[in-house]
């Protein structure tokens, strides 16, 4: 049993429910107009929660079992170091997106998740303590609001990930951990199926990842995860929560090496019907905490909770405004758009991109660079014109 | 002096400003889970307020002084016409529709406009009077409610539109008339020059184009109708109110003839770095009321609000929440994407569709039916199976 | 009667015959190794007969019924102009082309086609008469060597080709005259109608269209010329000798423009397939002499041929070599090799160009200038590094 | 020495000499007339020695070191088995082949190479007696012909390759072994490595890979061999001959499964700059036997030749007709193509395919069978109606 009351994440995983994550709120506030791109940083929980509530619904109304608070890199090293200007503390900002999870929550049926990410002091070298008194911090708003369960996601080094779930297991609550790598494993070489291991001997219980990579990639990358874990003898639940762009081209840094990213990335995002091949897909190895990152939208989760509404023996209350396989447009005005009200119709589409002078593959940036490089050392302040300089020719010359 | 006091929609076109529109509610809210796409039909202002009032909000941070009632598709005939369960009137949705537009514009510099549509008696060839008689039923609510102006929009046949303004002119209120068409003109194949004399002469102040193709060639048809115009000797404001997808490959029916409509468009969508594009061009042209329709979200208003802020001598709210030309990215973690801090990045950015087994374009259906075709006689139910079938077949012996 | 005794290309045409033209023989040389790119001229004639024979022999045997003599800007002032270094005077190059056409063409059943295209000349300015002598002295030789027919072709200016046709007429010979001209008409904006009116007016008995567009462009603008013939109550023959490259974006001066020409063209290079498509709508619009122009390869003449084997009553030699629509397929080792043998199969294929990282549609560069142009004035050295300079920084800041 | 008097392939391969293939017959003579696609045989070294000689001679003139016979799939098994109906015995299609290559041979710098290639017989699961007996029924002819030097090559499966080195290694002549596989290793999943160990432990001095995959990933799999010969402590020099075709999505049989394969790969023809590129890299990895299989016209090869014109010290003869990098182009009319001659230019081209309705990526065939499956048995005569009913059901159910 959860604090809320209701079954708690473990209870639905053991009985092999499908848990429905939601979307990605960084990316779907910033083009409402409420999240920075750059820093990133969720002050909107606090300073919008008009708008942070009505994501929340959204998703909850299209499917998803899980409101993970939006307090993505509100961290204070990091809200500081991000040009948080608004005064709020760390504290108010993680109290309030507590607060506006819970309430949405309470509306259905939704679980609370409180989550940690990576940080800016793992980056610039500080030491083990130091960046675990900052995920501490976090966790102590989580406690005092009672979330329904953890999750340590979006790390790119497995280490950090291991310290994040060493304190947060020690609040008893349930712990996910998820990291944000591809095939290749975490930025130093690590394999998945490793980074698997380690996560799960550091506690957590369910594992899996999130961002960086589309829901193919990232369903790939969990399987060779679970393949590790059952390996080494031991157990776990899955989860995955992919980007909603395509990212065939990308190397082991993902999208954030795309030329596209983060402001020209529309052509990749993916439809409906690709998500309904994720969910079936991520159902058909294992997964069963299926969600999204960056890109999801409520309609994405729609999809997914309609792909699996057979396995979950419900429709998504948003699945009122939605004809199964695109049958609403029974009731369109022309003859030729009702002609599209079925399934194979949908299935079979390979969507034009409407752009004849773009080509369908990028070439990644790649910096190679990592952490205890110069290059990555985290600084407050906005990088100067005299900083950007050698970026800007470094990357002309590309 | 519009009813609410501010100044009114022509007093700010004849001082020259720029008035920008906001963006499209029945896609936005079907992605969000409030609309059926098919029906197209905006009871959500009634039964989920909430999501309509924060839309709202969102185009008015972003720059938007125009808030459109979403009262698109709501006469009575159409809700009949395509499956309204709930209940709700079309008068009770119009009024509801209006309450949230003026209760969001008093929160800032906005005006509300009324706006009214083609409707499926039109196009099952009702007489004049029948027509007629449907606009002045949902004017009557407009009138109530006393909205600031009138549009009337989105219209495949100049006959309709020009039927629809001699009704909106006899409130006395300022009236836009906006198409739904192309370079080829109107259905019947009215040329747009030749059309906007006739909506002029109809009475509408304001003239152009809304939906249905890309913003290249809407601002082409607006400049078109534009000559038209002024060949003929009168006067008029111009609109634009495009799709927010590419449409290079369209013919005469626009987006609607895509194979991807409406489920499949995502690698269609604008980014910020087009709007600017737009924006620019409308102006250069002489368009000064400058908006959007389908496919529009906030960031897309932002972005035109940020291309004219020199001309309009304001950013808009949710520009705090922008660095203009990916300034906001000089604050990121990793310094290859603090390298697309600039604007000649983005300008020149050909952004890939990660879809590689894609086309860049499509083969529009074409039907070729139009007004008076059987094919295109509306009945209140839901197409049944049978008359599925032959459009199932139809579609695809193409 | 042809002077070679066979039947004459007026003749042929007056009885309703399709005439199969050859293709092109720059570009074939130039991959084979016996031209240079960039002057373009045909010395090969006289230093290499043994490859313009075989190149010859393969479009006989690919079903074409004439051989233009190889002898594309064989005029003295192009070849001086452009860097002739072997020593061989046009007349000489001339004779040697004219000998190598009959030797094949009287190995089966074709006719000898003298041509004369646009001169520097003309580019640079000169009188009426200079131009007028140049293709005089290119004349004689044909005349000497008494070829069947003759032909004016790749003109970008009408009023050249009206001067090649008039010179050309007083021999007494069949004349062809073909511009390189698309929709929008020659370099000084005389509409494809139009120009064609000229042409017949001038003398010409056959006219069209050749190079610089490719097969649909071409067959639809002749299609606009002969429009101009029938609707000025005038009577010709129609020709079409297409590029075998795809191009739809090309603007007002064809393939020229685009940034692959003349190296990187190969992904627009036409399949055997497109091929029998091109010969069907060139001869649905009443085009009878059919053949190909840069780009064509003996199998896309040999697709052309086979095409129109039943009008024609014959199928081409080279077709004993090939299985009609893939048919020699059936002898493949492997069946799913062998499943492609089938005409529904390359019909509906849509092949991949295995270039992710490319896009589908270049911009043409265009400068913008036309004859009288100071930057069109030609000189008989190459461009010096001094004169490049420029030009290479106008091209960088596009 | 060769027995030509020239200096033979492994003296000029031990000096670390450059030596340079030619390019693909089958393929280049299929599209001139004289080669039948289906069955591929080489009937025309008999019944028309003029184009087969032409097209040996168009190699030596753009650089190539190596006139490989013409008799690729010239075994009597094959002859019969693929329709030869001329009456050509395999021994007189090899002994004309032989005749045409050293007769172009002797006008250059060239070395004889007869072939032997894969068997239907060992498809069909016939003994390594009796495949042996085929080899050596065609090696009876160059023995007699005394050839240079000798090529296993075109092997899907390294036991037949080895079969066949055995039987070459007879001879006494030098022997190079080239399989047709790709990184995942031959039909049986033995990979590249151990593929290479075992056709030097067979006898053969060369090893490499021709035909099936692109440029980009032939080199990387005789990297692969070679790491593989390096690692077992073996010693070999390196081939590679790859298509001239872009092939980034195949699956393990290489281009054979491509929907485009064999009449529908114009988009993917490499240009000369991918040639370059592919010299370059070729060398970079110790290759020093460098040429090309289907799709390599002679310009491919001048293109390997320039590239490689300095370690070579001698630029080929063909380049009389070619400028650097587009130098010709400072010979051409328009300003704006003059601009392009110089390197950077056609480096950075991103060639367009002009076919805005195609993809970049196709899907491979794959049907899963190999060697020992009942699909697999051949059969003398053509497929019937009745075989290929079932063929085609298969595939379009794809």
């Amino acid at each position: 049993m959860a604090p809320s009351g209701k079954k708690g994440i473990l209870e639905r995983l053991d009985a092999g429910e499908v848990v429905i994550g939601d979307g990605g709120f960084v990316f779907a506030l910033e083009k409402r107009g409420y999240v920075k791109a750059g820093p990133w940083t969720p002050e909107a929980a606090a300073d919008h929660p008009e708008a942070v509530r009505q994501l929340h619904r959204e998703f909850l109304r299209a499917g998803a079992n899980v409101m993970q608070t939006f307090t993505f890199y509100a961290s204070d090293d990091k809200l500081e170091n991000r040009g948080n200007k608004l005064g709020f503390t760390g504290a108010q900002i993680n109290e309030a997106a507590c607060d506006l999870a819970r309430e949405v929550a309470n509306e259905g049926d939704g679980l609370v998740a409180g989550g940690v990410c990576q940080t800016p002091s793992y980056l610039s070298c500080k030491s083990e303590a130091e960046v675990k008194a900052i995920f501490k911090k976090q966790l102590d708003v989580f406690v005092k609001k009672d979330v329904d369960f953890l999750i340590a996601e979006y790390y790119e080094h497995v280490e950090e990930a291991e310290w994040a779930v060493q304190v947060l297991k020690e609040t008893g609550k349930p712990v996910a951990a998820s990291l944000c790598i591809g095939p290749d494993g975490d930025m130093h070489g690590v394999s998945p199926g490793d980074c698997a291991v380690r996560l799960v001997k550091a506690g957590a219980q369910i594992v899996g990842i999130n961002c960086h990579f589309d829901p193919i990639t990232c369903v790939k990358v969990v399987k060779m995860m679970k393949e590790g874990v059952e390996k080494a003898g031991l157990k776990a639940h899955y989860m995955c929560q992919p980007l909603a762009f395509h990212t065939p081209d990308c190397s082991c840094q993902g999208f954030i090496d795309l030329p596209e990213f983060p402001f020209g990335l529309e052509p990749r995002i993916l439809t409906r019907w690709d998500m309904h091949k994720y969910a079936r897909e991520a159902y058909d190895v294992g997964i069963r905490f299926i969600g999204g990152c960056c890109g999801f939208e409520p309609y994405h989760i729609r999809a997914v909770a309609e792909e699996l509404a057979t396995e979950r023996g419900i429709l998504p209350a948003a699945s009122e405004k939605h004809g199964m396989w695109g049958a609403g447009l029974e009731m369109h005005t022309k003859p030729w758009v009702r002609a599209r009200a079925r399934r194979d119709y949908w299935e079979g589409l390979k969507p034009a991109s409407g752009r004849p002078q773009c080509p369908s593959m990028s070439t990644p940036d790649s910096w190679g660079v990592t952490k205890g490089h110069a290059d990555l050392m985290q600084q407050k302040e906005a990088t100067t014109q005299e900083q950007l300089k050698p970026l800007f020719e470094k990357a002309k010359s590309h």
